[in-house]
């Protein structure tokens, strides 16, 4: 059944010992409106924990002031920022088919729950649950206020995406009125770029190439160049495929990446009007969506898989598949 | 004399024929403060008329419906974003000294003007300009939103630094709800690097050092790199300062530009809780914000600038300065 913002908020004001749900590879919208939630249920008496995949480091500070609960027996199931019962993470298997509520703002939801509340205009799930929370018996303080902020974000590139709206910023203005850390947050969100990090990039652009008249461009990442800087895991890696698109110019980007075993792991960004990632990616094998696409490429050399990934990158521009 | 919001409406409702001058090179504030201004002054129904360097492309849009006015008599002289008359282009040279209204954000404004309305705790010079144009007997549409959305992004990186407020957010809030373009106007600013920028910025972080256990970070743009790369003016090197200080661990980011007279333009970037910029700056003959500053060295090496400039960061950093 779906429920109004109101109704979430009685269903959770009438309940008690509540465990709550995040996505796999959980986020900060997922993380920061779990702990949000959960901080409010504790603030408001009530026994509530969370149920997640190992939280990563950088969102180690969502928990502060986080009670530990002793075991209670589970009275209500919540899920928050999970679209389908598939990505709920393996220790959620339990409480799959018996969840009671779903708070959500994807399009997608699969309306797996009891009841589910989801705005699909909100640009993260914190906005959704700072209008819930704001209806329950307590003040939204510092610790709540850091969490939400997190949510709103990170699921929006700090007010950058399309997804942003007037309500996002008003959530945010109204977060950071109540004195939660957004410019730690974001500088810790948005600028810490490893060492590493800044090195193999800076190496990658060293081989910047562009073709057709400047509307395609291509980077590579090698064996060497991730030895050299000292990268040590992908999440070092994150983001890179979509600097060559942010030139002027560019509709194209392709990020042409050496794995150990010989392969090319390839991934494309493009502005979607004027190519279709999804087509360039599927003649390699791959796919992806309109604007962002990969696949992999075994058996060529760097300089082939590029030849044919901009020759086949040029016939969409041209309108020609 | 020192005017209030509500004393600087009622200035601009009494007076006609406004001149609105802006700062050298100038930016999205100063830029988007002063059209706001005379959109606003003319939908009033009044002449107004800005001067400014020649604006950069990329800003272009901020005159979108703005009257070129006939020739009229200057009746009242506004300076925008401008901290001290040094800072006005030299188109701007006749009206030094007989400026009557300056609007400002900057703690360091010199009181130069007839009437002043300064608010140093607001992150744009747009921030001020909202509320007053709030005052004047028009309606804020589109175009006026844009131009004071703009000043508030560039002046905080999207919303990043740390001198946005609740009151920044809220201000971003309403000019999305008067239906600003805030994703184009953040794509154009942000996600729209030209091929040479990019270039340049490659080739600046290749020269990048850390000092100080990491905590200190330098990098260099010199003459021959703005040449290879075909840097053509100094708006493509916007921002390039700010990279230094988005590595993780770096506390002072320093860049070090060589001009075509030999001189060296410093710009720093820094935490404002554990180094203050403007007392690194202002030990060279510069000056600045807390967390932003710049200083020009003469007669130095890049090298010599570099060890007398990391020098005085670590005196900062180990408190002795």
């Amino acid at each position: 059944m779906e429920v109004s913002i109101e109704r979430a908020a009685q269903i959770l004001r009438e309940n008690d010992n509540i465990i709550i749900l995040t996505h796999v590879s959980p986020d900060g919208d997922t993380l920061g409106s779990a702990y949000a939630i959960c901080h409010a249920l504790q603030k408001a008496g009530k026994n509530a924990r969370i149920v997640s995949e190992k939280v990563p480091l950088r969102y180690s500070y969502l928990s502060d002031s986080i009670i530990t609960p002793g075991l209670f027996e589970e009275g209500f199931i919540v899920a928050v920022d999970v679209a389908t019962e598939d990505l709920l993470p393996q220790d959620a298997e339990p409480y799959k088919g018996r969840i009671d509520l779903c708070i959500d703002h994807h399009s997608s939801n699969t309306h797996y729950a009891k009841c589910w509340c989801v705005e699909p205009n909100a640009a993260a799930c914190a906005e959704v649950v700072f209008k819930i929370i704001s209806l329950l018996d307590i003040k939204i303080d510092r610790e709540i206020a850091n969490c939400l902020f997190t949510g709103l974000t990170t699921d929006t590139g700090c007010f950058r995406y399309s997804n942003v709206t007037w309500q996002t910023m008003n959530t945010a203005a109204q977060l950071m009125k109540i004195g939660c850390d957004s410019y730690r947050i974001n500088k810790l969100m948005f600028e810490n770029n490893s060492k590493a990090r800044v090195a193999v990039e800076q190496m990658a652009l060293s081989t910047l190439e562009y073709f057709y008249d400047g509307k395609i461009a291509v980077i590579l990442v090698t064996l060497d160049m991730l030895q050299k800087s000292g990268v040590t895991n992908d999440g070092e890696l994150e983001g890179i495929a979509s600097v060559p698109r942010t030139i002027e110019g560019v509709v194209v980007g392709i990020t042409i990446r050496e794995k150990s075993d010989g392969a090319l792991k390839i991934s494309v960004r493009s502005d979607e009007a004027l190519c279709n990632a999804n087509i360039l990616c599927s003649s390699f094998g791959g796919g992806g969506h309109k604007a962002a696409g990969g696949c992999t490429i075994i058996g060529k050399t760097i300089e082939q898989a590029k030849k044919e990934l901009v020759c086949v990158a040029e016939r969409i521009l041209r309108g020609e598949t």
